[in-house]
């Protein structure tokens, strides 16, 4: 914390780090910041596209309407078991939270007064640490059982519904240790919020619950394989985490945008409809169950949700007061700009620790995590005690209001005001922020007629500000959202302060202090149209919608200026190669054949055990594509018939080339589109060897290196000892097949003698094929002496015959399009007389990588 | 109307023609309605996706970040503009319309009440039919200048925003038309709805706007030529008639999420945002002005929408009043299958007439039209008049409130109380539902407290349905959201009449008034996601979501089981070939090659003026493939080496034929995948000839002949003359251009004499290129004189080289996915070894064709 406060390090990491783009600081002969986290390349990408091979034809063949009906009822019946689960978890974490926040306060609470009399401040101070660190002990121990379930789980569940595979994250055990640690994080007086890991629970929820299965249980087994996929398993995610979020803040339609906002690439009605649904239940069996338990009014469903604003009115009869006018507008825009920049600081400063806790508290011994979450919350417990005593001013009580707002889903704005250190009929204004759960500071900030003085707000923002900062990233399920809106709060109700005691205008407070909420959520999370309707949806009043949209555009705005958000930033940190939602205009000047990957490993349609096996163990692609040779088109370019392939070969080290050639393409194309003298191969084995040194820094970063295998069984796939002739003949594309399949292949002995037809070759079954999803066997576990080597393998039932594929020439908006679209894996780059040239997979689309190739392509030129 | 009424039609038009399918009832030999309309063919489609050809790469290449960023500020600014401008629209429209309503009733309602007295009530009717025969009379005569604005205008937008290309429904001469006549259409007493217009109108704005040209105004022109493209276009009318929503309906969410649902097939992120402010400046207009010049309070922004329906709360003070609890809910779920039924019923009706309004009444003399106009708004008049007179009950007046609601957006809900006919101290309940603008009506049954009687509530609710029902395709500009709501709200209301006094249960009867409206409004209309957030906006209350979504739902269910929504019908009896949101399950039997167009017109990279004249003329195709022959292949091919070509020849007339090639195919595939035997010409030549009659009555419906054009210059270019052999020899694919830019190429002289290199050649820019967009010069006005038919025209810098490709084994679902997320209009579909076989466009995947399709499928097995 006290590395990022001053201005030497924000200067590092705002504007080093982020304003001038990798490609600049490259050409400029800067060297990129080593600490700069490009997105790693061993995580898997979810298969989102259907792969419709010969297996799942059969499926298809016995599908009739009556049948996807079927199908159709389970799949909502599922989503509506999602909804009411998650919503149950809601209320459970809801209960819990409520429950142990309140004897707390309410045993310190008492202390507090009886020794504000007798003297014994520190005896008070004592027991709410005692509280303070158990919870948080607590906490931290559950994540040292489970590390997946650290923060608030919202960047891993965008990068899941993006398409990103993070391991372990959509867990039974992740969701067990979430769900409880949240409950004491949260109890603990850590300065965090439950939403976060609700929304992950939820999640978790929507991946486990239609598998029926865990690792934890494994005797429930569901004949159902038509939701082993990864497919249906994100769609259910989608629909957990909308629920998740509808749960916790009330929110069911911000949900299913939050959703279909980070999870659905194509806007399907289906699946809109199964997440609201989704979301709706979990809404309801909320409300269902918290009329009845907090309310006793069972079946009176109409509550706010758990996040809520209250109710902003005007006092009866009071003509004069509006809400908001036009000219607040201006004061809202001004708003916006300052919590985006708030924001920026803060998502800085939490980036700065961040990496440093990656480089230095990581790699330790995990008890130091536990530490230092009792650090947090021992200095958080100390700060707010003290300056509850030393820095809170005494008010006189506002007088009590009359009537009581039953069902309001919150106590009478008074119950909460806090007297601690105060003499009779005043109250303390800092304690009341400080000692009370968040929910009902953020309701006293809104909504308490009240003074809070400026140096009271200014204090606590600073406090909460810093402390927040330091808090995530603890090692403790820890939400962001409400910390922020209290921050936040605060904020605006200073502006409020200030324009109404100072200034003498006549506005509204509560307004302000909404806005403010929002202006610093929006400049740290830098959400959009779902984080709209969700505070929408939470203040329940229409009429806010356009200025909290603007202020939340504007804050977006300002904080994109220096940074991304916070969870674009953890996101980051972990190097996910998350796909942004479209490619800047410029990189439209690159085409596929600038950014695949060239070196491929192939497989024929018919290979031999031993062939498939040594492949396998000595690469680590996750798909290979099937191709036959075309020798004939070979012989032909041999022949100086150069009407042959519009094959454009990748070649490493010779960039500077490139232009030449690619000039020479067009022109050539011109004349004659196909009429592309394929590059000689003898000639590309020259230029390989003298590789430019020290020109292309980023080079070996962002190109795998070709791994060459070992050639242990001499058979008829590429090895190493062929001539360059042999190795770069043209290949004819005629699918994708994955290395799980290939190993399920291997492991369940589909093979044929050498000297019998294939079709004596047995045949899996499409649920034997998806039997083991999600977690298909390794090739290292397979007994190779159980395989007869000579055996041959046909691979063409089982793989995927149409994916979809570009030409080489397309330009980049065109690729990133369909490959994010579509939700795919491997994108093959097949020429104009379908030939294979390279793939493309989710890392050859990352922002990082495509900037670093329009860098060379600069050069180029 | 009289055709309709009976329930043999009933019968005929929601059993016969609608549960059963196509394919039904000609495999169970029935034959088809010949009503049925079949998607016509001479739709265009929108070009959505992007053609980044040479001179797009021109554009490209200057193209870097700050100048992107300056369009991208530019389009905000497009975005804000149609806001602003559809805000002021609706503020026309809405001011108007009180305006003409107010004159009328004040004038008609004096008349009234001296009459009651004295007797001469004939005197007050004559009145009334004066005034809205007047209105109704230049409403249906505006339509006669621009038939393209009858109607509410949202099949049309939705049409568009599915990517159909409908002649004139965005144009200004529509939009004066539109907006002008539904204040006519309002005030003149129809059962009509002013909101689809006000979404058409938006949906013009954001079309024409941007544009800064029209027909009518030739001299503005605006040298931006980024916007000169379908898809920047369709996006601007997603923004455009998302504001329409949020005029309309105050719901600026909710119109987003409509502009979506229907617009935008891939969930674009950066579009959101911009369809959201557009809405939000659409709102904030509409509210700024309507807060100066309706309430006279300049800058209080915070108004309900143009349709707003009051606050729900209970009486002050009344602790055991809720609006609903989880028992109501059961209640809701029988209402909205009531309301899905009522809407099928609504709908059926509609169909017939609408039918029958095309056969018998378009065909005629246009007079013919104003006249039905006219004879509707006579029968509306004298039914309101009739029926408040005759069977209209008095009940006692409500006290009056106290508190006067200010800004609630509608007066005081007493003083719309109508005592016509009625003895004092007494009110006329029929007469304060008919004579109130409808929107009065619908705040009298959520909110009065006063009685309506079941007697007035029922019959009130047959009038209306039926004459909403005939009036709704009447030639005048006329919505049909408010309409369905009051009809509704009278059922609700009905509904819990009943519950209360006859039953004497404790519910809440604005409720249930609300939930019936939102029950028959989602039984016709069928909308989603986004109608549910409209009427929770609408309502302001985020409490009601839950109720509102699952009448909705099972409205749509309901409804669904019968037929299609109201908007979906009439978009069918137009002949748009709509792709849905996705194919049904079934679908996926067939594969790309099974659906798509074998008959090709193909074009040289490199083609003399002659040829390209005669291919345009003679044919009507949009897009050209460009190829060039793959002799060498076919040389192997005739030496008999068959691995050649996974080329599959669509043959017409042997489909009995295809599947056992296709079991063959499958086996050979097995052994090697491209080990496709090709078709031999002379077979296929052979079995074209004895076409089976008889068998196939769909076929010549469904297949568009393959147009031979005459060979006026023989040249390059496949011709009558050929042999079978040089007809069908394969065919590698380049890239594709489109008619219009053919056109435009010869009417700018773009070619090179036959001694030259093709580098002489003239080069057009992309501005050059687009200049005249959307109207394309024809062929029909080239003068040939012009043209030197021995020139060359090397078309290769100006066809799209990568477009999105399949092959032909792809699944249905796979080709429908990718082209309806893309938004592409030809789809190539290109074999293993890139030669192309067919292409699909938006005929090809429409559910008519794909049903008749799979029927042949079927019966092939």
């Amino acid at each position: 914390m006290a590395c990022c406060g001053n201005s030497v390090c924000r200067r590092c990491c705002c504007r080093g780090g982020d304003t001038q783009t990798p490609e600049e600081l490259t050409i400029l002969g800067e060297f990129r910041d080593e600490d700069e986290i490009l997105p790693r390349k061993d995580y898997e990408s979810l298969d989102y596209d259907r792969c419709i091979n010969e297996s799942y034809a059969e499926v298809l063949e016995g599908m009739d309407n009556r049948k996807a009906k079927k199908y159709e009822a389970v799949r909502w019946m599922m989503v509506f078991a999602i909804g009411v689960t998650v919503g149950l978890v809601g209320l459970f974490v809801d209960f819990f939270v409520r429950l142990f926040t309140k004897i707390k306060f309410t045993l310190v609470g008492d202390s507090i007064e009886n020794c504000s009399d007798k003297g014994c401040l520190p005896l008070s101070l004592v027991e709410l640490l005692a509280f303070n660190m158990t919870f948080v002990f607590i906490a931290s121990v559950l994540i040292l059982i489970e590390p997946a379930a650290t923060g608030s789980g919202i960047p891993e569940i965008k990068s899941y519904l993006n398409g990103v595979k993070i391991p372990g994250i959509v867990r039974l055990r992740t969701f067990l240790c979430k769900a409880t640690g949240v409950l004491f994080s949260v109890a603990g007086g850590l300065f965090v919020g439950k939403e976060g890991p609700m929304i992950h629970s939820g999640a978790i929820v929507g991946a486990g619950l239609p598998q029926f299965q865990s690792i934890t249980f494994k005797r429930i087994k569901f004949d159902f394989p038509y939701f082993r996929s990864d497919r249906d398993k994100r769609d259910f995610v989608s629909a957990g985490a909308a629920a998740g979020v509808a749960a916790a803040f009330g929110a069911p339609i911000g949900g299913t945008l939050f959703s279909l906002e980070e999870g659905s690439s194509f806007w399907n009605q289906g699946l809109t409809w199964k997440v609201l649904f989704c979301s709706m239940s979990a809404t309801f069996t909320l409300n269902f169950f918290r009329s009845g338990i907090d309310f006793n009014k069972w079946g009176c469903l109409q509550l706010p949700g758990l996040l809520n604003f209250g109710e902003f009115k005007c006092p009866d009869g009071d003509e004069t007061c509006h809400l908001w006018t036009a000219v607040d507008l201006a004061f809202f825009v001004l708003m916006g700009a300052v919590g985006g920049l708030l924001g920026a600081l803060f998502n800085c400063m939490n980036k700065c620790l961040s990496k440093y806790r990656i480089r230095h508290i990581h790699p330790k011994d995990k008890l130091i995590r536990v530490l230092e979450s009792l650090l947090v919350a021992m200095v958080t417990t100390v700060v707010i005690f003290a300056a509850s005593i030393l820095l809170g001013e005494c008010h006189d009580l506002p007088p009590p209001k009359s009537q009581n707002t039953t069902l309001s889903g919150s106590e009478d704005i008074n119950s909460t005001i806090r007297q601690f250190f105060c003499p009779n009929k005043t109250y303390n204004d800092m304690a009341t922020l400080f000692f009370n759960p968040q929910e009902a500071a953020i309701h006293q900030l809104l909504h308490q007629d009240g003074t809070f003085s400026p140096m009271t707000l200014s204090v606590f923002f600073v406090l909460y500000f810093l402390l927040a900062c330091w808090t995530y990233g603890v090692s403790v399920p820890s939400g962001l959202f409400v910390p922020s809106l209290l921050c936040g709060a605060a904020f605006g109700r200073l502006v409020a302060n200030i324009l109404k005691v100072k200034l003498g205008m006549d506005i509204y407070s509560g307004t302000f202090a909404l806005i403010g909420a929002a202006a610093f959520l929006g400049g740290v999370v830098r959400m959009t149209i779902s984080l709209t309707v969700i505070l929408i949806e939470s203040t329940n009043e229409i009429t806010y919608g356009l200025p909290i949209m603007i202020t939340l555009m504007v804050a977006k705005w300002t904080g994109d200026f220096f940074n991304k958000g916070i969870y674009d930033i953890h996101i980051q940190l972990r190097g996910v190669p998350l796909l942004e939602w479209e490619t800047e205009v410029e990189m439209d000047k690159l085409t596929a054949s600038d950014i695949m990957e060239p070196n491929l490993t192939y497989l024929y349609p018919h290979t031999r055990v031993q062939s498939l096996v040594s492949i396998l163990r000595t690469t680590i692609y996750h798909a290979f594509p099937v191709v036959t040779e075309n020798r004939q088109n070979e012989r032909e370019f041999v022949k100086g018939n150069i009407l042959v392939s519009n094959n454009i070969r990748f070649k490493k080290s010779s960039v500077m080339s490139r232009a030449g050639e690619q000039r020479r393409r067009c022109q050539s194309m011109k004349s004659y589109p196909s009429s592309e003298l394929r590059n000689v191969c003898d000639e590309q084995n020259a230029v390989v060897e003298p590789a430019e040194e020290g020109e292309d820094l980023l080079q070996p970063m962002l190109e795998r290196r070709h791994a060459p295998y070992p050639n242990l069984y001499p058979d008829q796939s590429p090895s190493e000892e062929w001539t360059m002739e042999e190795r770069f003949r043209p290949l004819t594309f005629h699918g994708l097949i994955l290395r799980s399949q290939l190993v399920n292949l291997l492991i369940r002995g589909v093979c044929y003698a050498e000297n019998q037809s294939s079709a004596t070759q047995p045949r899996l079954s499409y649920s034997e094929m998806t039997e083991d999803y999600p977690r298909f066997p390794d090739i290292h576990d397979l007994d190779l002496t159980l395989l007869n080597p000579r055996m041959i393998v046909d691979v063409t039932p089982y793989m995927n015959p149409c994916p979809y594929i570009v030409s080489p020439n397309t330009r980049i908006s065109q690729v990133f399009n369909l490959f994010r679209t579509m939700g795919l894996r491997h994108l093959p780059v097949v020429n104009a007389v379908g030939e294979i040239v390279g793939i493309i997979t989710r890392h050859n689309l990352t922002h990082e990588f495509l900037a670093a190739k329009l860098r060379q392509h600069y050069i180029t030129f």
